[in-house]
């Protein structure tokens, strides 16, 4: 029934006919739209929580940039408020917690988030696809829980997050049921996008270059695993764990439909590791969309030609940053689309 | 002449009874007696400008930690300075340059730097190896190219370096134009030490991980190299390039003495990777100190059985952070001193 099924077709192993894209962070400040629509709502987390902003704000790249994807307009920290944890949103700093989980006290206090919530996102969902119109298919997505876990122990962005390293490794057990209940929150979270209509998932790591590999698969793969399996016979699962270079085939051994690459790894590297059966999604560096149009095309191309047709999403390699010109996202999405393989 | 000679033979490849052991950052914030020598400095940029208290800064962590070679204390931003832009030090945000590299025309201002400069880093040189009498080597070290650039260009540190890489991006012969002026400075900086009479010498590319493989080795390595080649054959080099997984061999074929690794590289696979004729030094997780003892010393162990008893110097994979105990230190050295292989 949807009008463009590359990303699906992609996602699900099926010969397209050209590599679908679609952008982290599509929907946001780089579109003048959005900054007037950022206006109208009065700040970040009234545009997330009105079911009609976030519809609109989720449409605008289908229509300005001509994307093969939809991605739901909210924020990975949904679910930790709904977990009784509540954030806001400094303009220039990111996000931050004004309570901090610190004991196993707070755990306890925390609740598994529930539709009570968080009904606003699925409402959010209801109104995108009345908008979308089976145009393209609407990709929804949570922060994995170690990434969730990092946010709530530090209480924001950090470059070593070693507050939340620190509990990790002096409090594991603590630590692994902190991580257990936002794991039963996010997939419950999923399922009931899941419910709502979306036609797939994206798991967000953002954290996991901050833990080795060693670590990594001993407290974190663990959750990711029981995610993938609960979610994977619903819809389709991208896994993306940025800077997870080390642990890439103990990710791919989970079975996700795709993995999603930061630009630091390989493209023909990565499909070794990962092998065959899995569909890639990246991974331009952000920042080459800083440069002027050749360089643009040049990188383009180069990472198209190393990625191949076969199960590959076009993407960057992390959300595209504020400051840079919608016009060069275009030239970007116009050079995908243009090459022939 | 030296009387602990484990360092610099497991650099140059020769049999070592036992792991010789260091940390990066040893010197700082983690000794009560840093503290005071810093108080009565009166602030670390002349705690760095006094030789006098550089030398005691340096010796300390011999005296009180029991540590297998002394690092020089300073900064990797005495070479940006002594190329005519002086950076400051806020307490809680680290270093800053009020002044940043934004043209040609300020690229063309900047000097190639030398001992007139950075003649203090000398002196200081001079005080330690008198206080150190031969109890163990003096590592020298200096920021490398593609760091330094990241820090002049951006002005403070970044999670993405996103000014610099847009500069590296969009004007890449400007780039390089800078990257080879510093790397000039650097040479003559580390010409400089070992006249003044480092034993070994480090390279630090602290931000190696914001560039992914392509551009690091098109824009970044061959500077490295060209830095490599003209120390290599006056005392040991150690690359430590900080995120760099995948350049690990690139890297290796350079032809350091020794390869640094952070904790997120597999010590095993950095061994296949980077071949039996190098040394490898790391990589312990700085977090992991945070830890109890009984966790400390489970995961050295680990660590020392995967790395191996061969061209090896135990480390950890990045500078200890400040609020680490320095027990715990101590307690990881104690761990590292006792192992047998």
């Amino acid at each position: 029934m949807l009008k463009n099924n590359l990303f699906l077709d992609a996602l699900e192993g099926r010969d397209t006919e050209r590599a679908p894209v679609w952008l982290m962070r599509q929907a946001g400040r780089t579109l003048k739209e959005y900054r007037e629509l950022r206006a109208q709502a009065g700040s970040f987390i009234r545009l997330v929580k009105t079911p009609q902003y976030a519809a609109e704000a989720t449409v605008q790249p289908v229509d300005i940039l001509g994307v093969d994807a939809a991605i739901l307009f909210s924020d990975i920290l949904v679910i930790p408020e709904a977990m009784g944890l509540p954030y806001e949103m400094e303009e220039t700093k990111g996000p931050f917690f004004p309570k901090t989980v610190c004991s196993e006290h707070d755990i306890h206090q925390l609740k598994i988030a529930s539709g009570d919530e968080y009904g606003y996102v699925m409402e959010a969902i209801c109104h995108t696809l009345k908008k979308l119109d089976g145009r393209v298919p609407l990709i929804g997505f949570c922060g994995a829980p170690w990434t969730l876990f990092a946010y709530m122990v530090e209480g924001k962005g950090s470059k070593t997050f070693s507050k939340a390293k620190k509990m990790l490794f002096s409090e594991p057990g603590a630590s692994e049921k902190l991580l257990e209940k936002i794991t039963m929150s996010c997939i419950s979270y999923l399922k009931d996008q899941v419910k709502a209509g979306v036609h797939a998932v994206q798991i967000f790591d953002s954290w996991a270059g901050v833990l080795g590999p060693y670590h990594y698969q001993k407290f974190v793969v663990p959750y990711l695993k029981t995610m993938v399996d609960e979610l994977k016979t619903l819809v389709p699962v991208i896994l993306f764990c940025k800077d997870a270079h080390h642990s890439l085939e103990a990710l791919a051994a989970l079975g996700p439909h795709a993995l999603g690459l930061d630009w630091t790894i390989d493209p023909v590297l990565a499909r070794t590791v990962a092998g065959e059966r899995i569909t890639l999604q990246g991974n331009l560096d952000p920042c080459i969309l800083y440069a002027g149009e050749e360089v643009i095309k040049e990188e383009t191309e180069r990472m198209l030609r190393r990625f191949g047709k076969k199960r590959y999403i076009c993407n960057l390699g992390h959300g595209v940053y504020p400051d840079v010109e919608a016009e060069k996202i275009k030239f970007f999405i116009k050079t995908v689309k243009n090459f022939n393989f």
